[in-house]
């Protein structure tokens, strides 16, 4: 039922996107654990009481694609052409920093008043196991906490690059962004949408804070004009191409693949592609939207770009 | 039943504070007003949904002491030595960021699964007024505005400042912060705490961000490490006295003063410092938290503290 990979041979055929996310997604995981703790980021004790820290720790840990750290990560290289070294230290906290906002708005949206979901990633959730209160709180202090990796005061990060990382962040989780989204979605159940509305709804929802991955990932190297413009397109479209497709799994996939309550939004009565433009509609969509950004970085000026290209292949042929 | 102003004469007898704050209360009023809307703070369509400004601009606008903006503001215009027309942007930019944090935490706390309040500063809370779950993504967008508003892409804050004041507002907000003191208070209901440990929940919860209103304000400025160190100081005492002082207003005042429900904290068996060490006694700690942060002013080598001392003066001996 999920659209078949017709453009994957826009990857390098040598490229191994399991291999080279592999790695990457283990240094995250190790940067993640290290710095949710009572102790980080500054290396000293950093005096948040344990059980705030646990649940925030349980929120982030052992668990979700890590689309978002991947797209900053992939993006930075890009940009530094190989040369990632210097700026290593940087594009791992904005990679971290994205997955922590990511957190904290899946630990919100998960909370009665809100989804009222009791299953992530095949786990409790958060209000479910330490109670909303936490949750609330958790999910807080997760957003400050982005902030704090992105603003070392080791010297490690430029503060150049650190205004300008914060700068990307905030409009992207803000109003503007993904609360924003967040809040049309709230106001939209049970109404009908338009495309255009729809459309404006996920590019807030979950577009910008996945468009920011990347644009963030590029801000850790000194990219082009040339190149910005282009990350920005190939941000836009799989930031689009992610929800389409996160629609159609909603109808096509089932719960325990999914690790999260399959067919919800239809049972909500959400808007969706689906249910606006049919199911055969939305997967070419999809693949329009990855063709778009295949066409972004084919004219970005970029020459490392397999990562990028792989994960935009990801998104669209995604199967949970 | 308030402590007598016993150190007023610290005040220079010239220095008004109703005419010192009311010219800044109103900038920062229309401050507030400009930057929380749709199509703020880039100067273009922010493209945030109207229903959520709403309920932010409820949250925020007409209401509250700006306690914090005016810390910020009296930091600031001490270490600047009266010349702060280069760095006034800065500043008003720090004051509101700071406002915004504290206006979030009001709107989470206030919600059923943390304090379940439905009146503050004599009006509907937010989630009574707007539903719980617009006001739970009013706050979150609240808070990711203020690191926007911290971030401006104009130019006018030099990024080595905006980086500085984003390090500064995310660690007094987080997990070793504000939010680490509400959990801390939350895991405390009803259990005997002593002085040290509720001193410490108060230091996160309402000091780190006193605090880092004075310090943001002075680092609009170019502070020596002198007055860096005095701030500090003179920051955390104000910031333990504001919650020695809420704790015997609690039990002193009617709730038609405070703007809230008095004898809250004593009915929810809370600890506070009244329970703990008596009436009498908490308001000559108050009154020595005063004179600690008086001391410190005079050691700090800036010359124009008068609205610093005057802003101590009025956060001891308050009456709502």
């Amino acid at each position: 039922m999920t659209p078949a990979p017709v453009v994957a041979a826009t990857v390098p055929s040598e490229f191994e996107l399991n291999t080279w996310s592999g790695e990457r997604l283990e240094q995250v995981e190790q940067a993640l654990s290290r710095w949710v703790t009572a102790d980080a980021p500054h290396g000293v004790d950093h005096g948040a009481p344990a059980q705030l820290v646990e649940a925030m720790r349980y929120a982030v840990l052992d668990g979700g694609k890590r689309l978002r750290p991947l797209l900053v990560l992939a993006a930075h290289e890009a940009v530094c052409q190989g040369d990632v070294a210097q700026t290593l230290d940087a594009a791992m906290r904005a990679a971290c920093a994205v997955e922590l906002i990511h957190a904290y708005s899946l630990v919100h949206d998960d909370m009665p008043c809100m989804d009222n979901d009791v299953l992530r990633r095949g786990k409790p959730t958060v209000h479910v196991r330490f109670g909303e209160a936490s949750a609330l709180l958790a999910g807080d202090a997760l957003q400050a906490l982005a902030f704090e990796l992105l603003t070392p005061q080791d010297g490690s990060v430029p503060e150049t690059m650190q205004a300008r990382l914060c700068a990307l962040l905030a409009r992207a989780a803000g109003s503007a962004g993904m609360a924003g989204g967040q809040a049309i979605d709230l106001a939209s159940v049970g109404l009908p949408l338009s495309e255009s509305q729809l459309r404006e709804m996920h590019e807030l929802k979950t577009g910008a804070l996945l468009r920011a991955s990347v644009m963030m990932g590029a801000h850790c190297g000194a990219p082009s004009a040339q190149s910005v413009a282009a990350l920005q397109i190939y941000g836009s479209s799989i930031g689009l191409a992610f929800q389409v497709v996160d629609d159609i799994l909603d109808v096509t996939a089932d719960s325990s693949t999914l690790g999260k309550t399959a067919g919800k939004d239809a049972h909500n009565d959400k808007p969706t592609y689906v249910s606006l433009m049919g199911l055969q509609s939305s997967q070419a969509y999809a693949r329009r939207l990855l063709v778009q950004a295949v066409v972004a970085l084919d004219g970005s000026g970029l020459a490392q770009t397999q990562a990028l290209r792989a994960l935009a292949d990801m998104v669209v042929n995604r199967v949970h």
